[in-house]
């Protein structure tokens, strides 16, 4: 920890130049690491300044671009078409799991997805002090006020189809003294709006105070998007889980896959991991298509956890000889505004899945999900999940140590049964290496 | 949606080269995106061939590499040591944030941080048929036979202090017909410890079939950690919150502060709000390091939901005339193993944190978790959000556009009230271009 303990204090730290911050940070380093430090930061700059300045304006304090992988998962039929889905992941089976799920559905019907519906809700939290009566009687006057005080900000996204869908008072002076809401229900259209409901809110919060005496405590929109839902589903005979991958009988594997996902709703440990599974798919389409991936996170796990308890978020249904196997999720997300345009990777993913858009989005990114999770399942119920995952890391580890094709062939013949770890494939290694 | 509809399928994709792929891709664009594709994508590789590879083998189908900014949140004073935070995150404010709360509360005592426990948990989940009293009494015995058929894999662990710290059964056939759990619980030291565990559970899933006559479902980590848990708190006298930039007396900003936080206990859609600003700060600290951040994710929101409510993970006391706000959250992160050692800048990431161990970097994630939710809910309850929040956002928007300075001074003053959304900006510098 002998770094932690030396660096200084800086002030002005954000208004150095990228290369006044890097030298700061070298000169606070040992020696050894300093240099290794500047050495990859400048290793990863794009070459082209202009290009690299876009990245550089995104965030403060930026020193150099972080390289995640993108790729692609092809075959992915859903209501019918055909997607080539571009995904951004550092763990290294999911891009694989989501194509090999994608194969295996597309000869049976593929993915059919469903926008339940799209609304975005806001809030703004506030005091008031006086008989509640007084509040609720003038409510209707305000309303009108609050909507007519917002119609400039209104007026684009209304002529696009969405705008304030309701305003509501809540009394919430039960679970906290003297506290309301005005809630508000928005439709964004493509975008994923959080900047148009943050700013109508303020607004809203303004105009309040002008009209009644209120304390605003906060005015921001709410992450949490029960009613902005997706369902997809895919089903067949059972008859057609019939698979060379499935070392069981196609009806038994229907059951033992059912159970698997029974136990989500009733083992929230379980559920955690099978819902992580699912997200290792979301999460690696909202960030190819410049979307907040902790937003969408945030939702969907609270959304598990509606019925009080956190549960799974797939559900398998055994009916007659029909295998039918759906997740429902919230989905808010945007294929204009943020990131999306601003990103010249997010723009080429939007081009690859052929400009959808946001409902679109929401089935293709819900059926990546649904993908991932049957994979996952697929391979805990069956081979157990250390296989492939395992043979993906090794290989990994191994490129790190310029392993040449001989001791890649040693290495996956030692490793077959045991724990993968960089130490012990490093070791392996040298030690043969030693040997020769 | 023309491209959608006209995709082909494609076998063996994953077997074809990055540029077999690519252009299996662009061929089946039409011709603009196609090109456009093609380009944007091969912008983004590395000159460095060798250095390209690391990449494309991290996962299947890699076609090129997506950019997120790494920046650094300077002065985090944590347990009375200083860092400079790395952190990847595409959302403009976060950094920002960041760096503001560490250099609030570095004149203010700092971050206090304290690893509570550092369990992590595994399941093997299976079918026992016949009377359950066999299987309890059968389970010493059993026991024994399992703990002793996995030293080969746990005695490396074992030497660095970690290893298997408890076994139990759990009886779960009250909820699904005889359904029961073998549940393992770890201590990994500075691994995250997903293969250690995994492995481990495959190999009691077998011994236990050879033992007993039961169905495996499946054998997994749980990614639900409740007991591996960090808590990280500032405090203060009230007297010392006194700041510039916080527009009322240091009594009314604890209040309002405290407020609130207590309003996402009581309220599920301020709480998702609330934790997403957390994770903004703590997913950005775990993708610099190469931690998995949809497991701390999927952790994190059961975690807060785990009272039968989902609630804000933060917590704010005021005693006497001392202001104690503190986060508790599990974080199951690793500073060995997985990506941690293969991504080039998660090792300078190690670097640059003067390589800590894994207590230690659940300290540091959950100070800036800590430290982005301050700065998030004191703009709330002060300027509100959009202030800062917009004036990135406007700026990341003009660069594209490539407006001069005397633009963005234009741009600055027009939408000071406005909303702002790349067409809207992107309207008013044209306009004002053609008038000229």
């Amino acid at each position: 920890m002998s770094e932690g303990e030396r660096l200084d204090l800086v002030t002005g730290f954000s208004k150095l130049t990228k290369h006044e911050k890097l030298n700061w940070i070298v000169s606070q380093l040992d020696l050894r690491p300093g240099d290794e430090f500047r050495q990859v930061v400048e290793h990863f700059w794009l070459e082209n300044p202009e290009k690299q300045a876009l990245f550089d304006d995104f965030i403060e304090n930026n020193l150099t671009n972080f390289l995640m992988p993108y790729g692609v998962a092809p075959n992915f039929k859903i209501n019918d078409k055909l997607y080539c889905v571009p995904m951004v992941t550092e763990e290294s089976s999911v891009v694989a799991a989501a194509a090999k799920a994608a194969k295996f559905w597309n000869s049976r019907g593929g993915f059919k997805a469903q926008v339940i519906n799209q609304e975005k809700i806001g809030q703004v939290h506030f005091l008031y002090t006086e008989a509640k009566h007084k509040l609720m009687g003038l409510f209707p006057f305000l309303k009108t006020q609050l909507l007519d005080g917002v119609k400039d900000l209104t007026f684009n996204m209304q002529a696009r189809g969405g705008g304030i869908k309701d305003l509501e008072l809540i009394d919430k002076s039960n679970e906290i003294e003297n506290y309301f809401q005005l809630k508000a229900t928005f439709e964004t259209c493509n975008a994923m709006g959080a900047n148009f409901i943050n700013t109508v809110l303020e607004k809203f919060a303004y105009i309040l105070t002008q009209n009644v005496k209120v304390e605003v405590i906060m005015s921001i929109l709410s992450n949490y998007t029960p009613n902005c839902v997706v369902k997809t589903w895919v089903e067949c005979p059972i008859s057609m889980l019939e698979d060379h991958q499935i070392d069981m009988g196609p009806k038994q594997f229907a059951q033992k896959f059912k159970l698997a996902c029974d136990i989500t709703k009733v083992d929230p440990h379980r559920a955690v991991t099978h819902n992580k599974g699912i997200f290792n798919g979301i999460d690696a389409v909202v960030m190819a298509t410049g979307n907040d991936f902790r937003a969408v996170e945030a939702c969907g796990h609270a959304y598990a956890a509606r019925n009080g308890k956190y549960q799974g978020l797939t559900e398998v249904i055994i009916d007659n000889d029909q295998f039918i196997y759906s997740l429902e999720i919230p989905l808010a997300v945007g294929t204009v505004g943020g990131l999306t345009s601003l990103h010249p990777l997010a723009e080429a993913s939007f081009n690859l899945l052929g400009r959808p858009d946001a409902p679109d989005l929401m089935k293709i990114i819900s059926a990546v999900g649904l993908a991932q999770n049957f994979s996952a399942v697929k391979s805990l119920i069956t081979s157990g999940i250390q296989r492939g995952h395992m043979k993906m890391h090794l290989l990994n580890i191994l490129r790190t140590l310029g392993a040449t094709e001989k001791e890649v062939t040693q290495a996956k013949n030692y490793f077959k049964y045991k724990s993968i770890s960089y130490n012990d494939v490093y070791e392996f290694i040298n030690s043969n290496r030693k040997l020769q």
